[in-house]
């Protein structure tokens, strides 16, 4: 379908906000009145830029309080009207936005909106455009869509349909289905957004935390089927006023708003195909691809220097060898594969890369081309797996690799001078890792929903519950994002907006990988005895877990002795340890008993033992 | 009274926050669990220490849902309750906090709750501490105060009482006068916060948006009448969660807090005075001192190669000299006085300093000093006027002056080598700016709340409205401060947590001067046939302004001419007009007919127009 995007989404001049709208692809845009007033391109400048960057004006938006109005404002109201009719005109749109009045002196009486909407078509009408009414949520006296169009019906006017805003419409939690009665030729224009589920009022909400459809809580499907219904062909566009995208990138932040429009386009074929519907033709489709299945392997900055080998052979990781051309070396345990990357030494956090086993590396890496995604070139020599690797919104690269059910796969042979790898579980039975349990990510703030949408749509991660944890240096969102298997979990943790003295403080420590192990108590005990060292959980912790859980003395001191951590939910229990951080990163090691969750409850006094055992040096 | 704050206030380890909290001079701290148990010190360690930083523990916090409790549950919760109470005991700390329950299962029967709070006294009891009951706004069953009152009324325990805190109460717009009926006694604890008014679920509101008392939008001092008409002499601490405190330096942060808690004991004493009363001796007062008057001077940076100094002499300014003895020059115009300052290019923004004139200069600079602000040691030579200078929390030097009502104050003599003064103004009637309007500043976002509370405590000058300012980065809120009279007004922008990479755009042009002129349009004209290079407002502004106002093709054309923007509100009409930006700052002219705003409609029209100017490389 023809896509277009609100000038209002995006950051930068007038002239900056086009040129990221064209090179994201969009077919048009929505030209937001400020934009407009505030730039010095002339009407014909504008109208000459968006035809050579190949976008139509789909709207020019919004004219304000023009219903209801009270009899002695009404002739100036209509003057004010005209008046933007002809420009939108001169701009080439065909269609002025009209939403319901918000002011106080609104004349709450149908009869007199539906004889001013009229005159208003008639002067949208001799300009040569028409009128799209739209009920805000929090309109004075028109507040719901069915409200909007049973005015619009009643006008009866050809210049006068409808608008449907998503948001409007899911924020009060109003049902869509109904949309699929109204003639399709009589909505005029649909704008899209979702939000995070807030009780907040509805306009604070809607003006600083709408998201791009697929980033927050609201389901759009339906909404969208009802409207499909009704046999709308008119402009997919995307309307998000949101305080974080109004100061990032445009380009990238237009690049996502489009992925966001490709990805519900084809949630919708999808939903109509499973209940035996026609998809509409002009819905773009995404390749198909299934989520991920599960961690191929974890690739981490690390200069040879670093403590980051000794630790790893401690936790019963072997040395596979280093890459034949690349600066690179590999340590595996069993099925978990560790990359480090001498190279990447410098970058943000420590986890550079992760690779996912994906059913069909072709249909991912389609599927990501398809959504917009980076792709990374890597230089590959002469009989080399070529790995398909796409840059995420934080800068990890994200790789796709086949299953390997058994023994490695092909790019572990690229790696020589190693070990072989061992065949099964070290005899001693406690350096064992049996697999990694989650991947945690250091996310800029300014790129947290762009992120989830990222890892949502091309690998399959649904985000879970979300916590903050209070640091010492600040609240951090700890979003998990999994697999409807359970199977590959990441977890991104948002980073406060540091002053700028404490941007380094609030940085540390951010990735880490967490490995389950059969026997937590057990190889705390071994790596103790070889004096690995790890992270000291301070004495008073271990009080209060006495006083808080039913575990005995002895048990406490046990896991006080091994400086492990304890929690439970309704389900089961959870044990987690931790190496002291190595360089940016750390190693979390963690035994689940049917416990669903991460520790969130232990975070707080991990980052003060973290922070301490660097004040202490280590 | 005996100051305390809750250690959740503040950002950094348990022992930086406690010597934040002694630095600021606070009598004890509220102990919070999770600091306490995150700590490597000991419970011995961490006594000595607020014993050795001269500090009370004045609570132990929080013990949640052990009210309530279903049956099965109760001889755990409570084994949880003894042992935090021995815990209490341990450190020194006469009374825990319990609040109301939120769990799910709580048992909403009050004769049940009674009983267990009867058996937590005997348990308190038995450990030597006392229990205080607080009310959460968002408590299953106990949700306000006067219910948690009742409650510890009829359990009628020696070791059961109430904690009072402003939040829960203000928050869901309760009347606190009939606490004043409670014995004091039976309070034995108050914690004190403020918020904004939002439309924000009460939880949220809670964790993410408290602010010191003075910083938001209740009134804290019916309570605070209320609470010591019960004869409470206990505790006033305060207990904020803010997303912002968490993250900056504790000691700032702790004074800002101390501040508010003095500001409020003040307030409250007049209070009651105002209305006949005697105060409670306990309450701290500070120096009286009546609202700034004027502005005396603005200080700039300014180095001599800058165009700055042109731009005041075409704006009929006149150089008076230099200073004798330091890197200064002084601008006057009528009682307008602008000091350039050569030393300080290089500080963020451009108005390093601001001289208010105050009724006595003495009161003034006691009551900033009882208010915990810091001064500035500036060297002064003999015969010089000793200026009594403070910081503000943006880093402005903020100054009192004597009233000048006829003349020059004396500081002006120092000044030597230029033009003496006019008398009047210009004989050509034109080049006359009669008054600074408003002084506009930067204000780092962290440091938002403590300066709103700065101006308002050391100046008299309170928020009015506050808006957000759309600029091509990001969103810009904008809060007027005025005196009572009107004749002082600073509007302080908080600008958007920029990403890194945008740092310095977001920085630009945030600080200016405005000054009143009674003919724009013909300073305007005489500026442009001098060639003073004013800001170009774009074309489409004007073609809106026509559509929106009821002004005459002529009326457009003239005010487009003359790059002067337009504004009026339902008292009157407002003109406007800047110069081109000089270094970071620039000047604004404006011209008021009876109306009170500040021409926000017209910000985001201004900001695109000084991008645009930068690019153009002006």
């Amino acid at each position: 379908m023809h896509t277009s995007i609100a000038t209002v989404c995006l950051s930068g001049t007038l002239e900056q906000k086009l040129h990221a709208v064209a090179a994201a692809g969009f077919d048009g845009v929505e030209l937001f009145e400020n934009d407009l007033i505030a730039s010095t391109l002339s009407i014909e400048a504008i109208r000459a830029m968006t035809e050579d960057l190949g976008l139509s004006i789909d709207l020019y938006q919004p004219l304000r309080d023009v219903e209801g109005v009270p009899e002695e404002k009404w002739s100036a109201t209509l003057a004010r009207a005209s008046a933007k009719f002809r420009l939108a005109a001169s701009l080439g749109a065909p269609t002025v936005l009209v939403c319901s009045s918000v002011r106080s002196d609104t004349v709450q009486d149908d009869a007199v909106i539906v004889r001013q909407l009229r005159a208003l078509g008639d002067e949208a009408n001799r300009a040569g455009v028409t009128i799209a009414y739209e009920a805000l949520a929090w309109g004075r006296h028109v507040s719901t869509w069915d409200h909007a169009w049973r005015l619009v019906e009643a006008a009866d006017h050809p210049a006068v349909g409808l608008c449907l805003d998503s948001f409007h419409i899911l924020s009060l939690g109003s049902d869509p289905s109904a949309i699929a009665q109204i003639p399709g030729e009589k909505i005029l224009f649909c704008q899209l957004a979702d939000a995070p589920s807030m009780q907040l009022d509805v306009l604070s909400w809607s003006r600083h935390h709408r998201v791009f459809p697929g980033q927050g809580d609201f389901d759009l499907v339906p909404f969208m089927r009802a409207l499909l219904a009704t046999g709308y062909d008119g402009p997919l566009s995307i309307e998000v006023f949101n305080d974080v995208f109004r100061q990032i990138d445009p380009v990238a932040n237009a690049i996502d708003a489009r992925r966001s429009l490709l990805n519900l386009q084809n949630a919708v074929a999808n939903a109509i195909e499973l209940t035996g519907g026609e998809p509409p033709a002009g819905l773009t489709r995404v390749t198909h691809s299934r989520p991920a299945e599960d961690f191929s392997f974890v690739e981490l900055a690390a200069s040879p220097g670093q403590e980051l080998p000794a630790v790893l052979i401690s936790l019963g990781f072997r040395f596979r060898g280093r890459h034949r051309t690349k600066p690179l070396t590999l340590y595996t345990q069993g099925v978990i594969r560790l990359v480090l990357n001498e190279a990447a030494a410098q970058d943000l956090g420590s986890i550079v890369g992760i690779g996912f086993e994906v059913p069909s590396v072709d249909a991912a890496s389609q599927r990501a081309t398809d959504l917009l995604a980076m792709e990374v070139n890597r230089s590959t020599d002469a009989g080399e797996e070529l790995l398909r690797v796409f840059r995420a919104p934080d800068g990890t690269e994200v790789s796709f690799a086949a299953e390997c059910l058994t023994g490695d796969p092909g790019w572990v042979a690229e790696f020589v001078g190693g070990e072989p790898a061992a065949r099964t579980a070290p005899l001693d039975g406690v350096h064992h890792l049996e697999q990694i349990d989650h991947v945690s990510l250091a996310q800029p703030w300014q790129h947290f929903d762009e992120a989830v949408l990222f890892y949502k749509s091309l690998l399959g991660l649904r985000p879970l519950s979300s916590t903050d944890v209070a640091d010492a240096h600040g609240l951090i969102r700890s979003q998990v994002m999994q697999t409807g298997s359970g199977t590959v979990t990441v977890v991104m943790n948002v980073l406060p907006a540091a002053p700028a003295n404490a941007k380094d403080i609030a940085d540390q420590y951010a990735d880490h990988i967490a490995f389950q192990t059969p026997d937590l108590r057990g190889l705390a005990r071994a790596l103790q005895s070889e004096g690995v060292p790890m992270l000291h959980i301070p004495a008073n912790y271990y009080d209060d877990l006495e006083a808080r859980f039913d575990i005995t003395r002895a048990e406490r001191l046990e896991l006080q002795a091994l400086n492990v951590l304890y929690d439970e939910d309704e389900r089961g229990t959870f044990l987690q340890a931790y190496t002291i951080p190595v360089g940016k990163v750390f190693v979390e090691l963690v035994q689940r008993d049917r416990y669903s969750g991460f520790g969130a409850a232990n975070s707080s006094v991990r980052r003060a033992a973290q922070s301490m055992a660097t004040q202490l040096g280590r």
